[in-house]
């Protein structure tokens, strides 16, 4: 609400050309409202905005929009301002900038850069997708193991403030390869001619990743060891960049994003879910909707062919949904349980026979209060209604329950350590997938028991 | 791996009396894995190790463990021991643990901590339960507005080791109330002279939490501003504390795993999978299955009703199952995106005419898609089983397809954010709760369609 009101009030003091104290007002206010603030208004007014930033935080008002107004931005202003905004900006932030507008802006953008950043750019958009190099930043605060504390000082007194961090400072050899990390606090209660050798952490306990790691392993890894920073190397083991936390928390969120789609058996989004179009939209739902409707079909096959049992027996029939449903959630519950755990890395593979053990005992209690709850459910609804539904009806269903449930809690629990084994992503052996599966065995199951109790 | 044989290594040096070798290799490992190592060890290996670490990172160390392992340390400890590992540790630490264990280990930890300490642990203990005070911690590099960039320097080179974090400083009036807040990055640049009033970030651009505001917020608030600390005040705004970056991530994490768990409709759980007994993981499941179930009652009055009609024309039961399950599964797609966008704050509750129009449109195009398919499927089935279903059958079901999704659709972006209105979780409004909906509304929808068109 805050947010919506200052808009308005932007607004108006630009309409009524009050540029100076808009000039004073946007001094003092966060890079991150400001941003927010551009973005509910209309384009003109987003540039005049733009153009009216304190110098030295326009270009990080610039990398906190989203990629359309970014791109509104760069065709409107001038040459002098790009150039001027280019230099200025994080190179990560340039990068993921560039990665996301089309190829003629990309264009006029590296014409307006100066070469050696455009080269740097130009190394950097060759990354892979997600990959440690695509979004890590070369800004960061490195010099050779063989300086001194005070000396190491006065290096980042000079360039401190163009850097994403300096909290954690990397330390090199000769060959510009890491050997080892000092945090700033370490430096300034160092006293001023001690070798940084001495003082660092070294090889040993030094954390680092390659620059073609995939974006998920360098937030693991930072979140384990609670890093502020992680530094990158090339295969040379040659320090290239770091990645900062606060990419690194973007970084969780998006793959927490990424299972929760995958587990709903959506296809992985590009854009926030109000920014997607209707057919992208489509597009990312209808591929599993059509296979699991297919799916389906071997279900309807099998109550095709107990027709004849199920119009003989009362209370058969009006059960199927219960049961399929009962089975359904239960091997939801269990398959989340156990994709979360892989994905955070409290289960491994080893332990699948740990989990199964525990997931059968689980089954089995689960299964039997629910037949017993079933039973009861059954009793009373006969008794209510009067229905003719027969005791050995009751056991039958009850019976299924329980079976359902343990079939249920097996597949929960074994096809998302499966699917990891096999290297293919254990979030799509979720509920849905699960579901369409249990259901299927399910009423096999059901059809089985029927037959061997039930008569016609 | 790695880490198994690691401790297969420690414990075979333990076993042949290599202790001043596994001294100097634990004095080069990181805490984080030497804490992982203690964990897979027998109980006994535990408290040897712990009592050869080096004496400025076991506390450190201790924080990482487990808590029933950190309880069954402090009970073997002695008295001393036990003091010091208490004088070391940071007070959000300590809280940490002391949460998690018995009241009689509560007493004997207290017993022993100086009561300065003490005092402070007793009204951190006080603070709700993922408040934003049951998470800060005092350890913060803060001081007086009114000192100079050199006395700020030499305040923090004085006390730095003791910090938590002293990368953002926090900076308060006369009455020891929050003003401002300076980055050491920034300190480190400025002359000597310099006041630090002159230099901080003041009022209108400080960011900061109450103590009684939830965790979540705190996330949510880091997350947004990409900040290292957050600092906490009281009522008073008094500065208090503060949490950093590395806490948030665990907030992070645990709410993300929190909805997960929600949305699979499992009580949250306190514990990883792993080390959840049976018992808990039964009770944490069964609650929601059972209420399903009864849920289901409808589904299987519903089908009951119209029997009749269902033994009178074939296919028409053959295709329950189908129209259900697409329905639950477009459901679940749609709920899955609202609930995350509403926990992201990508949307919000003034969006619900536009998310209620993008997905009826998503809604329209699915359904005919998928009628069209399944339209397919019964030709191709009857083309291949001969089966006798007739063609206003067909109609029936591709309509009740067209309609079941649209209806799934609508529930799933509707109820999240009624929920969230009703300030209840929307997590709670997933998968399986819309399904259970879809399956009775559907179920209506199908039979009703089948009444117009089909006549007896």
């Amino acid at each position: 609400m805050a947010n919506q009101s200052l808009t308005e009030i932007i607004t108006k003091m630009l309409t009524n050309n009050k540029f100076s104290a808009l000039k004073e007002m946007l001094s003092e206010m966060n890079v991150v409202d400001i941003a927010q603030a551009m973005e509910e208004m209309e384009s003109e007014n987003q540039v005049r905005i733009f153009r009216l930033l304190p110098k030295d935080s326009s270009a990080e008002v610039f990398s906190y929009l989203d990629s359309d107004i970014q791109e509104y931005i760069v065709d409107t202003i001038t040459g002098a301002e790009l150039q001027f905004l280019m230099d200025d900006m994080f190179l990560d932030d340039a990068v993921d900038f560039l990665e996301e507008v089309p190829a003629n802006v990309v264009t006029r953008v590296l014409a307006h850069t100066n070469p050696e950043t455009r080269n740097l750019i130009n190394k950097f958009l060759k990354y892979p997708e997600n990959s440690a190099g695509s979004i890590m930043t070369i800004e960061m605060a490195a010099f050779p193991e063989s300086y001194t504390v005070s000396r190491a000082i006065t290096e980042i007194r000079k360039t401190a403030l163009d850097k994403e961090t300096i909290y954690t400072c990397y330390c090199t050899d000769s060959q510009r390869k890491l050997v080892g990390s000092v945090a700033l606090r370490r430096l300034i209660v160092s006293p001023e001619d001690t070798v940084i050798k001495d003082i660092m952490y070294d090889d040993e306990q030094l954390i680092y990743v390659n620059t073609l790691d995939d974006q998920e392993t360098v937030a693991d890894i930072a979140r384990k060891y609670d890093l502020l920073s992680v530094p990158v190397v090339d295969n040379e083991k040659r320090l290239v960049g770091i990645i900062t936390i606060d990419d690194i928390v973007d970084v969780i969120e998006e793959e927490n994003t990424e299972d929760f789609e995958k587990m709903a058996l959506l296809l992985p989004s590009e854009d926030e879910y109000l920014k997607t179009g209707v057919f992208t939209l489509t597009k990312n739902r209808i591929v599993w909707l059509i296979i699991l409707m297919l799916a389906a079909t071997f279900t309807g096959q099998i109550i095709e062919g107990y027709e004849d049992k199920l119009s003989a027996f009362a209370g058969l029939t009006a059960c199927i949904p219960m049961i399929m449903g009962t089975g359904g959630n239960s091997g939801n519950q269990t398959s989340t349980l156990i994709i979360r755990g892989l994905s955070l890395g409290t289960i491994r593979i080893n332990d699948y026979f740990k989990v199964l053990w525990k997931e059968l005992r689980v089954a089995i209690i689960c299964g039997i209060i629910l037949a017993i709850a079933n039973f009861g459910r059954m009793f009373i609804l006969r008794e209510i209604t009067g229905n003719d539904i027969s005791n050995s009806v009751f056991i039958v269903v009850c019976l299924a329950m329980l079976f359902a449930v343990i079939i249920a809690k097996t597949l929960g629990c074994t096809l998302p350590i499966l699917a990891k084994l096999l290297h293919l992503d254990p979030a799509l052996m979720a509920g849905p997938l699960i579901t369409t599966l249990v259901d299927t065995i399910t009423l096999l199951v059901y059809f089985a028991i029927a037959n061997a109790i039930l008569t016609i």
